[in-house]
């Protein structure tokens, strides 16, 4: 066996102890308020039938779905030798050929599935969150990766803009145990966009509409005017558009203005109407709670992959760090229609995972119980003290402490530095007046602080 | 866009809400004793080079790994055009042109290849516990997946047996906390395993050997002996075997016995001392747990993939169901080797969560705190109650009382099935008299006990 230097495929990431502890506590934080508004965890597998994925993500998407290659000598089947290499300049045959499988792209295409397949054991509204890797071939930088956990919650089987209302409480009070201070919660409707796009007179260009001035925070309102030129809108459209995306005053204010403007679109009112009900519902939901009513934010030229979304929009942002969203979600009426069951509404929203990990770890936000494993080592010196450390640390480990012995006598600046590389707060020293006295020295590794102290007292500071 | 009925890829699973609790009750507890006894969590990625897997399992092990096809337009390059589909019957040719990754296989290559790449962040030895789904294109069968989750903990750096020892008790406590009573920690050595080889004789002849014992369980000692003369054995050979693989008594009996038959054999006597120091280092360790010492049992036919442990190996087998082993593993002494770093000994242990879950559920074992997620349900008749519910749950919610408002007016009967299928235990009731005298109806749902409570009472309780 040739020994070869190991690498990982690029795009893919190795954790290390430090930072699975930072990971799982965000996960957990945000999972325990999924199931504090009644949310309940799901899994599906890592890997679909190819074509439960194929036609779902867009052209461009399907490109980047990760195939898995048949098993076994499937050149065996003839029909394969009709293949030709040279012959054939695209791959997408050849894979039609050797691949009926592949990774999941999201969770929301596989959450689908789910429900279609399990719809007779389901008892709706059925409120599900799902925290799994996803793969997609992008091409790799810095924050994109190749396989990246999602994070989602979705109620399905329920119309009512409680959810909608439940999904912006979400938001706030995880985002609040994460500790952030400064984030906005940016809702808009669909409805509201097709109001826009019917009073301008461009029904159909609602597409091209929301592209273009779904990019303002970007490039300005010069270059939404540009963009929207050139995907087929007048300067009039433009002038009329103007005043709606540029919107100023407070979430009542922008409503009242949007009423006069989509006062001749039923659907534009539509999309104001929800918005209003959903506020209500908050409203009600957090009496005393102004902090999250200020998060919330009218923001009409928020758009994110609007051919799904037939209602509310969320989009989640810092103000703390310059980062890109941190989460997003929205209304989808007919999700569950691509395989075959049709009329499920569902809504739901998703929390990025690998950016939150980011802000966190530039505003210092950690708390140091997301940086610790093991509570004490046990120094070893000697057999002697060894032995005498046996039953000492099944003691600890029966108080429910987590604690380690060195496994081998070492030197003492060895064994210290296993435990501050470990990030180990406590070191337990025994030598030979330990072994007489019993009485232990117990060291606090960030002081330096040495106390002698019986085993009872120990776990009883420890604990 | 045509509806394709979904299903599965063969030998995956999706996990409802009812499975995930059970199951995250198991990775739970088996993951706290993990981390009480000083290991630490990493995460790989679910897909490596090929090249860092392929020759790592053997040539069957070889087969069954799921390869990857590279993304883009991967017949571009010239070289590919080479491949004859009609001329080349063998796939692997057409697999080292497409595929450059693929699927982890197990979680051991994976974390060798970690150590290797991270050896100067780390700090030996090195203590870690992963828990992440493995895939193999073995054929589907009952208990058998393509995906399934690994459970393991390994340390590197530390030739001391204490780890072994701490294996030892960390298999008793994790089983025992998930309510198992009667169960083997079997144990064995290597070395052991040379010896008798090198006092028949036969020494090259290890392998087939131990493959051989290894099935006395299933086929007898006729069986084996069988086997043992396919396999190149004299009848003088085995008559030399038969007492030893058959040996009868007391742990330390079958070691006294050993002492005698292996007397002349260096590496067997030395195997010998290994599992006494083990065995001494388990009484240290847990002067009054005398289930644990009655639960351990030296078997000498004990090998699980041979070639790769050179010391203690393990395997668990619980007494209450009829099962395979629930765990597993043993010492290696150079894992690191084949990714270039010499002489990085490790021993490390497995535990069977799919097989654990089978034993819970036939035993009985899960306990209902994790068949629960959302602890209260708000019932929801009409508008004026739907408001009235609101403060009332994010007061339970601000409680941490996990809790749902019904999320529309609906009948009574619609509302309580919702609630028993998601196994929700208490249900409040708000009518007409209940708005009136804020004094709510909590239902119990499993006596079927109703009472009159205001808020905080309700509180108080479910807390």
């Amino acid at each position: 066996m040739s020994i070869t230097k190991p690498s990982l495929p690029k795009g893919t990431r190795d954790f290390s102890p430090q930072e699975m502890v930072k990971r799982n506590y965000i996960f957990d934080t945000i999972k325990a308020v999924f199931k504090k508004y009644g949310y309940a965890e799901i899994q599906t597998p890592s890997m679909e039938n190819l074509q439960t994925l194929t036609g779902k993500y867009g052209d461009e998407g399907d490109k980047l779905i990760f195939k898995i290659l048949n098993s076994g000598e499937f050149l065996n089947d003839p029909k394969k030798k009709s293949f030709d290499f040279a012959q054939d300049e695209n791959s997408n045959k050849l894979v039609s050929l050797i691949s009926e499988k592949a990774l999941r792209y999201d969770l929301t295409v596989p959450f689908a599935r789910y429900v279609v397949m399990h719809q007779s054991e389901i008892s709706f509204p059925f409120k599900r969150f799902q925290v799994q890797p996803v793969w997609r071939a992008d091409r790799p930088q810095k924050g994109r990766y190749r396989e990246f956990y999602q994070c989602d919650a979705d109620v399905v089987g329920s119309p009512s803009l409680i959810n909608e209302a439940e999904f912006i409480l979400i938001y706030h009070e995880a985002l609040k145990n994460l500790g952030l201070k400064d984030f906005d919660i940016k809702i808009n409707n669909r409805k509201i966009l097709s109001g826009i796009a019917e009073i301008i007179g461009k029904p159909a260009l609602i597409v091209d509409m929301t592209v273009a001035i779904d990019k303002l925070d970007k490039i300005g309102f010069d270059g939404v005017t540009k963009e929207l030129l050139e995907r087929g809108f007048s300067n009039t459209d433009i002038e009329k558009l103007e005043p709606v995306i540029m919107l100023k005053g407070s979430n009542t204010e922008k409503l009242e203005s949007l009423k006069t403007v989509l006062a001749s679109s039923e659907i534009g009112l539509k999309g104001i109407v929800e918005i209003e009900t959903v506020f209500d519902y908050v409203s009600k939901l957090t009496t005393e709670n102004s902090q999250l009513k200020a998060a919330i934010e009218l923001d009409i030229t928020l758009a994110r992959g609007l051919n799904y979304y037939t209602g509310c929009i969320f989009e989640v942002k810092t103000n703390e760090v310059a980062m890109g969203s941190i989460g997003g979600g929205g209304r989808y009426d007919d999700l569950t229609g691509m395989f075959g069951l049709k009329d499920l509404t569902g809504v739901g929203i998703s929390f990025g995972a690998d950016r939150i990990y980011d802000v966190l770890e530039e505003l210092n936000l950690f708390p140091a119980s997301a940086a610790q494993g093991t509570k004490v080592l046990i120094s070893n010196f000697d057999e002697a003290a060894e032995m005498y450390a046996l039953p000492i640390i099944q003691e600890l480990r029966a108080a429910n402490i987590s604690a380690e012995l060195y496994p081998a006598a070492a030197k003492l600046k060895k064994q210290m530095s296993y435990a501050d590389a470990k990030n180990i707060p406590y070191v337990i020293l025994i030598g030979g007046d330990e072994m007489n006295s019993g009485l232990l020295t117990l060291k606090d590794m960030e002081s330096g602080d040495q106390q002698k102290l019986d085993i009872a007292a120990i776990i009883a500071k420890l604990k």
